[in-house]
């Protein structure tokens, strides 16, 4: 193999990773430069050579020297200027910007086929998990129709230790924070962002159809409380954040993120702590799962460096290295609106304590076609109780309908919370 | 992408499955000949063009205008002797055959690296899972060291439906031939060859050394009865036929297929039917685990199509395609004897009924370095009782010595198994 000369843009958690792991790898690739936001800060890293950094960015991309630029700052400025900088420049790109990608990876694709440069994302989607590489290249025969998955360890671990120790959201919010699982400002996080940023890119390479960020439902964890999770587990679920997606025989696609409860005994149900899981389901391969570490500093540098191996092993060896992973999803897919979708659902409501309310809520949802599949009552006090209902699968729209008429309804107190089940 | 043409040799369950998913790619890949053993059975095998059909696979690997030959014929001879052929003529392979691979993988591919040619074998390990590919190209930056697998469906169904109804090995085996998940010959399966086959190679490209099949220690699942299934429940563990793999920092591996009592809460217990699962572990990617169908007509296509496809992607670019894809472990791995290393023991017996049995077992353990953490008695009768014991990490030849000498004792009546736990 030829050796490569790689600059790597940001020195933070997965610079520093993929820093150390280069270090096994110097018969193949040279670390040409590195930036950094401030190179007087103290760095973690044995043997770091400082003659390699440098604040200017602009550096890197613009070094004719420089065969591969690893973009691991994360954001999308001014990430997004330098990759356009780089590309331009005929640099192949690594990067792990979830964020840039899902937003801007239309412009930059095209740009990089233009310049015929590939950029390379292992490391975006699912951390450490072998998930693009094999989707376009050994999975390529296969018509993917459907993606279930975690990809989301800060939300993914917030619900396992509410479930294992039946605590509050914001209890375990915070120990997570402390324990450096969540961010100070945890909103890219259990908004459901992140994973929005990663379903919407692995769906666009899974249904060779571009999927936009801005099309897609999605929806955190912040309203799940100790008590969702309690009912859901009677009911013979756990509640877990889902990226999801399908495509239909038309080319709509039904792309979210949301809560859901998921059936104990499903794979995704066993899923906990920071794991992230993919399930991709399609002909002729069936069902396959990739589980892993889907984030962390070891774990993500282990994609990154994978990609910079695999542009290692070709460059100079071709002028058009790694074809199968140059993207093409110009055409867009058809979007189905959730109010269209049908879904079983998980209602907790508070009633009034008095005979007839579930026969009230029961006669709502006939009204709207909503059959109920699973009832639970428990009275809190004597003036009120607690009702959870699940329903058969029932039109996002009905269910809207039928909530609008329980909350104008007197016997029904307080509609607590609406999560989606998985089929 | 350039069109290939390929030369199928086989048209089986595996080569139909191949046939139909190729008729989705012919922009890509030509189809130029099919070899099969009687050109005159009738197959199921819709819009079949049947001018493809040769019963001499001779004129396939010698067909100068075919660049990729495709192997699903399975067995050594004559699939040694024919891709032997076809490698001196500059083609590339893709082959689902394990056996061949286990048994003279050394010498394929030493002669394709002579020849310039790839061979891919995507679909010999665990079918339809994507593994060979990304343990080459995504995860190449790793030092894998340890591997824990499912690989042989016939035995995980066998062992999971013992399991479920409480059946012993004889029933559920034809019940498993009756539904076409075990041969009429199931010795390849059961006795643990087919597992054996797949850990060589898999563990071959995962520590970048040669394992030797000879080398390696195999059992089977003949002698689990339900009662050894029951017994493992109330331990807390599941029975199944696990191929591991492991390399210490001295080189030295330990390679091997065995039933195994996995604890419950272990992934691995928890893949049930004809279902595989690998487990990769190794830095700096930590842990991942992918699962899946490891056989089956459409589930092992998937594989071998997308071995075909990468090749078109590459094929005509290129003079070196899949540089990365390239064998070469020419050096050896070192092995260590079986009887070298520790491991927890299910040891079950029959013994007498008299007080002081247990003491017995004790003292013989004892004075072979063996300390039991758990022991379960039950009286089968007046005169006999059955008594399971679960050892703390020991030496295998510690174990044999104690057993040898348990035969020579009175008071134990009969050694009915002897089960490694997984730690």
């Amino acid at each position: 193999m030829a050796k490569i000369k790689v600059g790597i843009i940001g020195l933070g958690t997965v610079g520093s990773g993929v820093y150390k792991t280069l270090q096994n790898f110097k018969d193949l690739v040279e670390i040409k430069k590195i930036s950094v936001r401030n190179i007087n800060k103290p760095r973690n890293i044995e043997n770091l050579d400082e003659s390699l950094l440098t604040e200017n960015s602009e550096e890197i991309v613009n070094d004719s020297d420089i065969d591969v630029v690893v973009e691991v700052m994360g954001g999308v400025n001014p990430a997004l200027s330098l990759i356009k900088q780089a590309i331009n420049n005929k640099k192949h790109i690594v990067t792990a910007n979830k964020e840039l990608l899902a937003k801007h990876g239309e412009e930059l694709f095209q740009l990089a086929k233009e310049n015929n440069t590939v950029i390379l994302y292992e490391a975006a989607i699912a951390g450490g998990i072998p998930l693009i590489m094999p989707v376009k290249t050994i999975l390529r025969a296969n018509n993917i129709t459907k993606i279930d998955a975690i990809l989301n360890g800060t939300t993914n671990y917030i619900l396992t230790k509410m479930d294992e120790d039946n605590a509050p959201y914001e209890k375990v919010l915070k120990e997570a924070q402390e324990l450096g699982y969540a961010e100070t400002d945890p909103t890219g996080d259990v908004e459901g962002f992140d994973a929005a940023y990663k379903i919407v890119t692995l769906a666009t390479i899974a249904f060779n159809k571009r999927i936009k960020l801005n099309g897609i439902y999605r929806e955190g964890i912040t309203k799940i409380t100790d008590k969702d999770i309690k009912f859901a587990n009677e009911f013979g679920y756990k509640i877990k954040l889902i990226a999801t997606a399908k495509i239909d025989e038309n080319g709509y696609a039904d792309v979210r993120v949301h809560p859901m409860l998921v059936p104990k005994e499903h794979v995704l149900a066993t899923i906990n702590n920071v794991t992230n899981a993919v399930m991709l389901s399609g002909k002729p391969v069936g069902e396959v799962i990739f589980t892993g570490p889907g984030a962390g500093e070891m774990p993500t540098a282990s994609s990154v460096v994978g990609d910079i191996l695999s542009l290692a092993a070709e460059i100079g060896k071709t002028d058009y290295p790694l074809p199968m992973m140059r993207c093409n999803h110009n055409e867009e897919a058809k979007r189905i609106d959730i109010g269209e979708t049908k879904n079983r659902y998980y209602i907790s409501l508070n009633t009034e304590n008095i005979p007839g309310t579930i026969g009230i809520i029961g006669t709502i949802c006939g009204k709207h076609k909503i059959n109920l599949s699973d009832i639970l009552q428990k009275s809190s006090n004597k003036n009120t109780a607690e009702v959870v209902v699940i329903t058969a699968l029932s039109k996002e729209d009905d269910i809207k309908a039928a909530l609008k008429e329980m909350k104008n309804t007197k016997a029904i107190l307080k509609i607590n919370n609406l999560i989606r089940l998985m089929n």
